[in-house]
């Protein structure tokens, strides 16, 4: 095994990484690296070069901006070729993924892998393959795709006694589950427009039954409570005989029906603490934040005796937003490779300020106006020749009390405010009383 | 400066803290350092001790499981102090804390805080100071409390081409707005009631108009562009001026109004980058995720190319909750210091798994039963016989299409199952149609 202090000494910053896999995932991954190489470059002083990917088809058109000679079908030679510091495996599958990241661990080469089904069935072994060799594997793609949660539960929450963790983390389910209650169609309508929109794969058992969110829960409870949780630890239940009548009657009382992966730590009666990790649909009161994420999103809402409740919340899958964590635990790998400490905030530039008055934003303005006829055009005019224009309008009360209540398209703040200016002196106008920024949807 | 290298030959695993300050945070911390001692030394292998505490007044009773000769009013004497490894800085202000914790670092020992004012006004020196020495500097509890935002900014989103981030990371003006959205108080009734909670310090300015979210988000702009942004650079723009009537009219239009900490990033006209940094009021369409944070709760929003959005949820405030952050930084700084590379997984048992029939919750009863006198009666028999009891219920059809939707206390599910086989040799239960988990608010 190498050790750190003798990687050290490299004292280079260029890191060569070699790619295992090259689907959705690693073709965005590549993307990114090659779109941020100047910016991670600039801030973290690490050069990254993709000097190899493994692929299972030479002749597939992929886009890649790289040349023909990177790529090879003989994953091993990658593995063990000296001049490849770090390896990424984005190819799934238990095998060959495992036996290539325990050899590129012994030899001393940091990992990062996107691999659920691997970590959740062998994650001690390999674990604990890296702690022996003092290199890191890293992983914050296998368990929420974008949604960083590895890190937090690994660092952040290292010294939180978490009591429950319960995460919405299959997108295929929750897409179905939110179109079942938003429009009322069944689960074989909404299963087959998943697959058809490329969320779910024809053979849904893996989504559908709760094995993928499984694999998953499997790997937090691993971190979140020091155990090792494995996949057949894991009780399933799946949403395919959830209706739409269930839905329904959750929702008059006041709840919706989520897929589930929740993890927990208690004391039992002996005074030993026990795990527990299951899958299953359950209903969730409206009020509770894990009820308003709908669609192919994704969270994590994780309980703890001391930070109380937190919630991770973001995209669960696609292939950018799993590349950008992958690409995350790479600078990470990368940075620990090349120094002998975690993380930096790097070199550090003066910003360029935003100039305030080019900043753009819709706004809502709340008018005092004189309640008689033409108002509305006179002060619509005076919007027009700013060139602000108008989203929306109400009226309200009469006489002296009359108000216009707008909100505006996007408009850059200098002009605002010279309209802001103009309704000012117009005679109509009693005055401007709020102006606020609005977010968009 | 100590390189990393000649500390890891130092093999030991005790790792000796000097804690400055003792409030809310610090006393807080403590106890959840002896609380956690042990999981950790198992976990980690690190045995954490706290040798020495800075405090103003010794004579204050802090109910702290600690033999009074740790305490000091002479914060020097801990960082100076060449047996303590490391220096947790809770006591807040500019001066003493920056030249405290630059001596810290300049003497090779890692340094874990939660000041955002001096981070805010001063991180560039610092960071480039924890770099030199090739120790830790580390703040999570610095930006939004309990929320883990800094360590998924500084590592997991180190690729990202972040775009725009809108934080609610101010808990007393939070708790102002949803009380005057929900309850129709005004502004000032509102401040009177947060101060009278503990919610806001008597002198509210800081809070109120804008400068404790300006000051995290001054860090947040820094780590998100990697570029120098201080508290100077930021727009304050409070929430004093906001009406009833605002938030009524907001409302009606489908928006809620926040309090926002806004950083974005764009490219200029000359193909410059430009980084804006502002705290103000804004309408939030009520389908945004965060139109849901409410009360003293913190959100941050992150947006970025790659990634999509991101939302980190939690409690932004708290003796405990801060706590939390603060010992997830000493457990990190402590394994760099004993270790030559980043957390691990650390030493993994096998779990004791919860028998499932141990497992307790609510659940949701849909049955179909024989519309006729009694039934009622007969069935809640069964339930009342297997010591479930029942929270609610509801009768819903009639005749041979009769149904009853039953929620249920937290039971067993041993008594739930054994519930549901009575109830099925009921000759009155035509069928129990759905049987689901309900989880509590």
């Amino acid at each position: 095994p190498v050790s750190r202090s003798s990687v050290v000494s490299m004292k280079s910053s260029s890191i060569r990484i070699g790619l295992l896999g090259c689907g959705n995932v690693g073709a965005a991954l590549v993307q990114l690296l090659t779109e941020q190489h100047e910016s991670v470059k600039r801030r973290t002083g690490l050069d990254l070069s993709i000097e190899a990917i493994a692929v299972k088809d030479l002749d597939k058109d992929r886009s890649i901006p790289l040349p023909d000679e990177v790529f090879t079908t003989d994953s091993a030679s990658i593995v063990n070729n000296p001049e490849i510091d770090l390896i990424i495996e984005v190819m799934g599958n238990i095998e060959p993924a495992r036996e290539l990241i325990l050899q590129a661990l012994n030899l001393g080469k940091s990992v990062v892998t996107a691999n659920k089904e691997l970590l959740a069935a062998h994650g001690a072994e390999l674990y604990s393959a890296a702690e022996n060799s003092g290199v890191d594997l890293l992983f914050e793609a296998a368990v929420a795709g974008g949604i960083p949660i590895v890190r937090p539960l690994r660092e952040s929450l290292a010294g939180e006694p978490i009591t429950q963790i319960r995460g919405i983390i299959n997108g295929t389910t929750n897409f179905i589950l939110s179109r079942m209650s938003q429009d009322g169609v069944s689960f074989n309508e909404a299963l087959k427009e998943a697959q058809e929109l490329g969320f779910a794969e024809l053979d849904s058992t893996y989504d559908v039954e709760g094995y993928d969110a499984g694999a998953k829960v499997a790997i937090i409870a691993t971190l979140a409570f020091g155990v090792e949780v494995t996949s057949q630890d894991v009780q399933h239940e799946g949403i395919s005989k959830i209706t739409v009548e269930d839905i329904k009657f959750a929702n008059r009382l006041g709840y919706c029906i989520k897929l589930l992966a929740a993890a927990e730590q208690k004391v039992n009666e002996n005074g030993n603490s026990e795990v527990g990790a299951r899958v299953y649909p359950a209903l969730v009161p409206l009020s509770h934040p894990l009820a308003a994420v709908n669609g192919s999103f994704n969270a994590v809402f994780v309980e703890g005796d001391a930070v109380g409740e937190l919630m991770f919340y973001g995209p669960g899958a696609g292939g950018r937003p799993t590349a950008s964590a992958v690409f995350g635990d790479v600078i990470d790998a990368a940075g620990n490779l090349q120094r002998s400490h975690g993380a930096l905030i790097g070199a550090l530039d003066k910003p360029n300020m935003i100039s305030p008055e080019n900043l753009e934003s819709p706004f809502y303005l709340n008018l005092k106006v004189e309640d008689q006829p033409g108002v509305l055009a006179q002060v619509a005019e005076v919007f027009g020749n700013h060139g602000v224009s108008i989203q929306s309008m109400e009226q309200e009360g009469m006489g002296s009390e009359a108000r216009l209540i707008f909100i505006t398209h996007s408009s850059r703040e200098k002009d605002l405010f010279s309209t802001i200016n103009s309704l000012n002196s117009l005679s109509v106008v009693s005055s401007v009383d709020s102006v606020l920024r609005v977010i968009g949807d």
